[in-house]
């Protein structure tokens, strides 16, 4: 496996700027021979490509990196091809997903993350490294042709976990619609990553960094509970 | 336009029993010819069909309901043909749109409801009733073949409507949600509509019922805020 990941949670945590409670795992993972970075802002809805790219051109700008927006580029397939590493934005996961199968990036971010070129993402930008968006906590605002997504981890991530729910509100909790995943799909992980937490994988390997504890769902498991520096290889199994 | 429909928010308003909180506005609805209901327990997902429908028969029976579930019969099709009244209970969204295809139960619902024939829904089961799933609030746990719903309303139904966020995280509002639907899809409404709420549409009128406010998106317009009594026949243009 070589892969190279790293899956963020969330943009903002609580009281720190777009990415600032991240920026130096990200700097330590892309590593000093990477200058520059391809960035695919197609889960932004609200906000033009622009405005999304300059946004986070700061915090990578601020660790040394160059990046570019996908939509610059009169080929995204050959974008990709070209990148030495891609990030790809939180928002939309559905919106997200239709772009990337719209413009035929799938395959070739695919291929180029199998080959080693480094993919760091974060919300619905990590939701599209697991198998499928099933486990996205977005509205489905649009239909993608697929639910299936890049499949370079075995398990469906969640990011934003939380146990909080709203007082006096009926709506189900993030517990019961992971419970009601897993019921219908009882072979696969769901990996719920709290906001600040978020998964490194290289050589086969796979971390969790952060402060905040993974928990790691599956049909007939008892829940299991995984900070900084736990085993938790089993989910590349 | 000859539908009857009554769309719940929900089905536990807080404090209350099952339904509770709306069973005198569904025996009002449903009236007094009606004897029987036939329940489509279908978004149930951690629930057995039989245990959702002994569930929504309680409440139903105390109304003089009879309620019977249509996994008891061997052709759900022929079921809905026959049947005087048709209630789609609430759970997962994309779970039941998933099952009424597998069923062929589309066609045939809108057809009978487009004859008059009273449909009431809560949560998932209103959201159906819209031209698509496309604003529910729940997890894409099963991919159905479409988001194409009944469309027995030309707006989008939002239930379990709420402002409220939960402190320090950054997922996304309810109203960043529907702003993003709507930059998407700008053509339609979309009916926000809180727990306790509920929406009646008959003899070509619909007017909203509880103490709740609803609230009426489209992309750029004003926000509208509706209570009872409230002039909304805009909605069904």
């Amino acid at each position: 496996m070589r892969e190279k990941l790293l899956l963020l949670s969330n943009s903002v945590n609580h009281g720190k700027g777009y990415l600032e409670h991240a920026a130096s795992e990200i700097n330590d993972f892309l590593g000093s021979e990477i200058k520059e970075v391809l960035f695919i802002p197609y889960a932004g809805v609200t906000m033009s490509y622009d405005d999304y790219t300059n946004r986070v051109a700061k915090p990578f700008g601020s660790i040394g990196y160059k990046l570019r927006g996908i939509h610059m580029f009169d080929d995204p397939v050959e974008a990709v091809k070209q990148a030495s590493a891609v990030a790809v934005g939180g928002g939309n996961t559905f919106q997200l997903l239709s772009c990337l199968y719209k413009n035929n990036l799938l395959d070739e971010i695919r291929s180029k993350a199998r080959q080693g070129m480094p993919v760091l993402g974060w919300s619905a930008g990590s939701n599209i490294n697991g198998p499928s968006i099933r486990t996205t906590n977005d509205m489905p605002i649009v239909e993608p042709p697929s639910f299936r997504a890049l499949n370079l981890v075995p398990f469906q991530i969640n990011p934003h976990y939380t146990e909080a729910t709203l007082p006096n509100h009926g709506g189900e909790s993030r517990k019961q619609r992971i419970a009601e995943f897993l019921e219908l799909n009882p072979d696969i992980y769901v990996v719920g990553i709290p906001e600040g937490a978020l998964l490194r994988i290289e050589n086969g390997n796979i971390s969790t960094v952060g402060p905040g504890e993974i928990k790691i769902f599956r049909k007939g498991m008892e829940t299991k509970i995984k900070k900084v520096g736990d085993d938790i290889s089993f989910l590349l199994d």
